[in-house]
């Protein structure tokens, strides 16, 4: 009994461990993708445009055959069996379930369609990019039409139970479902709007612009000095110049954020350094022993962007993080900011005014441009609307929510890189952050009252701790979900937000 | 009958492009894999080492077991017995045969050696930068101690008839062996030893060194430009900063060069870009629609080292060429080469003068520093040289040849990359280079007499187009020795190279 016992768990464990070799070679190949893609993005010379669509394409593809191995999935059921009882609290558990999860999600989809649709997602980008410049759709559409016709194939072989939109969504949030975000817009649109009529006119009030010549050196200089403040380790990391920032994870020891940068006004920077050290933080802090393990890699986007958003907005538009960074940025532009004060300063960064895009919205408009991607995709992807009359129907549901015409394509349906990456179902992580961060950053504060206070100090280290702990170190051990409900004691919800957003405006206008 | 034709045609073709699909996935990945080896040498974050050995390896292990599919085997078995007899004029007859070469070299390593291999040069890489930045041998040594043994191993594994290192030579110049680059040698060395008491006591005369302060901004600008002209295409490349220098083609439309500067010496890394554009040149002019195919590869190092060479030393230090770049060079750095004529300066930049660091090393006494470790390589690959006495034996042979005492190792035996990447074999490489350089230039200026004066008014056209046709558009149809015979009418020798040093110094200094 005892030997058969024992048998048992040594095969258990070397099966374990097989397990655990074939995902770390998809993890090394998966990490090789993405240092592609940043290449893509920083320093591949123009001609390698097409070259590059087949290195991606072919690696794809590779993966995805890895993925599927008849092998794995045997091993993935037997073990399973075993450890299915055990609970989140069980790392073999939480890698197997994960490990089943991208297994299940990859058997329903043929190569041809993994190869296809990476291959016309690198071509697409170019047109996109030319089709933005020119604000021209037509450049950009018969691309589209592809990438659309294929996203909704790859939404059928995924199956869904209510919308066909939940089998997109669940790629980038897993678990999560069109109906909860329905829910959660419903009751944030009406907030947004109540906030925005109000802070809108107050915050009108402030004429005062940063405005002036800031020089890009020493832009670079206050940028890397706040990641390496808020603890992004620049020896594990770079910071590069882009068209569209992002940050990416090419494996535990190199974790790369990337800003553009606008002379004019030093706090573009500033901020998108923040949102993408924000998401660095969290890359740079998963356990590296756990790399190829579900353990180790993050939650979801959603989770992702809860920690860009609590750094940029939540941390870095506060009146104690200026009170310590402005006098730092009074000595590194002499004379620009010396006849503002850190209220006003404050202020200005938290102006809310609508706009036509997204990526420069405040806090509260914001969440009403990913309410109208929300929108637009599901019928996108329900086929309720034709790619063809993508423009008419973006521009009617702009002047729906902000009461403003667009101007122009560019400043309206072909703003967004996404799309062209056939990234449907992405943009409602967006809000999910949001929402996220707010409860995190909430549940930081009843931990650790004295928190905000260290800010002015410089000291951020408590949060960043409190966040290994309660975040980066749990690797995927809960979904999302579950995770928020561990960390903030309750459901998601998008109450906190508001109070968050609320109270904010309140404190820098008076109510 | 005609049917039967008709079908086994149909059968050969389909097999064929079976063939080209299978060996351009590798040819991806292949081009992957130097996508990381040069963001290894620019970009990388110090901390992100241990996880590019992850990536390299894995990827590096699955190329290997992709090339040895036995599927793969049959198809070229099976295609071979149809194009063999069709030469070299075929291009089906070409590919299979490179094929089949590069196919029957994978098949003798087994997978956990290139495994491995690629991973502990990784990791010996790391220690061999810190050995050489503190001149102590004995942190290199327990790796290369590693890399021998396991170059060794895999020196039988591939198999040989006279020398062991004719094994490791053949990946780097298909057909090569050891026999034939020592009888090269020995006419190249008194050869070179002869020129060398002449030049070196001729070049001593001359006083002047271009030494000064040239701003790093300007050196680029000037670079930059001479690549340009030469017809090195930026936006199919690009020009980075590195420690040690290399070009790289990660494919079609995307090759990239690096350099390094030096601000007392712009010359340093104009000729080290002339070089690495000379690289360039061959790896931007491979044809493009045959990616994936031999006949869209460079055929040796060898062949890549004399286009470098040529465009570094017979073009870049000639008289004409400056007399072309020196006025445009005291434009970009005003005031600092006004009181040098260009004879004067190409006296300079031609001295001769005996160094212990190959890479600094002039055209006389660079072969000289080839022959050295071409020496030791054949000892520590026939098991003749320990590993520890390495040292020792360096500065015993480099007395020998030189004359002079090595102060220490890393001036010594720690100075190049190449041993950290178990590259046994590459050495004699840059030699065959050399001697190639002179015969493929001789051969140009024999098709076009007025050449060089066409240099003087900064036209290289002619040259490119010509290396175009002969060179850079043959891919591998032929190796190395048969396309050297195809170009010059004559088969490899050193004397043309030796003439061309001879003639050169002659008109430098006068008989």
């Amino acid at each position: 009994m005892e030997l058969k016992k024992g048998l048992k768990s040594m095969e258990t464990s070397r099966d374990y461990e097989e397990l655990r070799e074939r995902f770390a070679r998809i993890a090394f190949l998966k990490s090789t993708l993405r240092l592609l893609s940043w290449d893509q993005e920083t320093f591949m010379p123009p001609g390698g445009q097409e070259h590059r669509a087949g290195q991606i394409s072919t690696l794809s593809a590779l993966i995805h055959s890895m993925l599927v191995e008849q092998r794995t999935g045997e091993l993935l059921d037997h073990m399973w069996d075993q450890v299915r009882d055990l609970g989140s609290s069980s790392d073999i558990h939480v890698n197997v379930r994960e490990w089943r999860r991208i297994h299940g999600q990859a058997v329903k989809l043929p190569e041809e369609l993994v190869e296809e649709l990476s291959y016309a997602k690198v071509v697409a980008h170019g047109a996109w990019v030319e089709a933005r410049a020119a604000s021209d759709f037509s450049i950009f559409e018969p691309h589209l039409e592809k990438l659309v016709a294929l996203s909704r194939k790859k939404a059928i072989y995924l199956g869904f139970e209510e919308n066909m939109y939940d089998a997109l969504l669940d790629l980038y949030e897993p678990g999560e479902k069109t109906a909860n975000i329905e829910a959660i817009f419903a009751k944030l649109v009406p907030g947004l709007k109540d906030i925005l009529s109000k802070a809108r006119v107050q915050s009108s009030a402030t004429r005062r612009e940063i405005q002036g010549n800031f020089p890009l050196e020493s832009q670079r200089v206050i940028a890397r000095l706040m990641a390496a403040r808020i603890g992004y380790n620049f020896t594990a990391g770079r910071l590069d110049t882009v068209v569209h920032p992002f940050s990416t994870r090419i494996g535990p020891g190199d974790t790369r954020i990337t800003t553009r940068w606008n002379e004019k006004d030093f706090t573009e920077a500033v901020f998108g350094v923040l949102h993408e050290a924000g998401h660095g933080l969290y890359s740079q802090n998963l356990a590296a022993d756990a790399f190829g393990t579900p353990l180790g890699e993050s939650v979801s986007l959603g989770i992702h962007e809860s920690q860009s958003r609590l750094w940029e907005n939540i941390v870095g538009r506060s009146l104690e993080f200026w009170e310590y960074f402005l006098p730092i940025a009074r000595g590194i532009f002499p004379g620009m900011l010396d006849d503002v004060d850190t209220n006003d300063f404050v202020r200005i960064i938290n102006r809310v005014k609508p706009s036509f895009i997204r990526v420069e919205a405040d806090e509260v408009t914001y969440n009403l441009h990913v309410f109208l991607r929300f929108q637009l995709e599901k019928e996108i992807i329900n086929g309720h609307l034709q790619v063809g009359d993508i423009p008419a129907r973006w521009n009617e549901l702009f002047e729906d929510i902000f009461d403003m015409k667009v101007p122009d394509d560019s400043q309206g349906c072909l703003q967004d890189v996404h799309w062209s990456g056939a990234a449907f179902g992405y943009f409602p992580t967006y809000t999910l952050g949001n929402i996220y961060s707010a409860m995190i950053f909430d549940a930081a504060v009843q931990d650790m009252p004295g928190l905000q206070e260290g800010f002015r100090r410089g000291e951020f280290a408590p949060l960043v701790e409190w966040l290994k702990e309660k975040i980066y170190s749990q690797g995927q051990r809960y979904r999302s979900r579950q995770l928020i409900e561990h960390v903030a004691g309750r459901a998601p919800e998008c109450r906190t937000f508001l109070d968050y957003l609320g109270s904010k405006y309140e404190r820098l206008y008076g109510k």
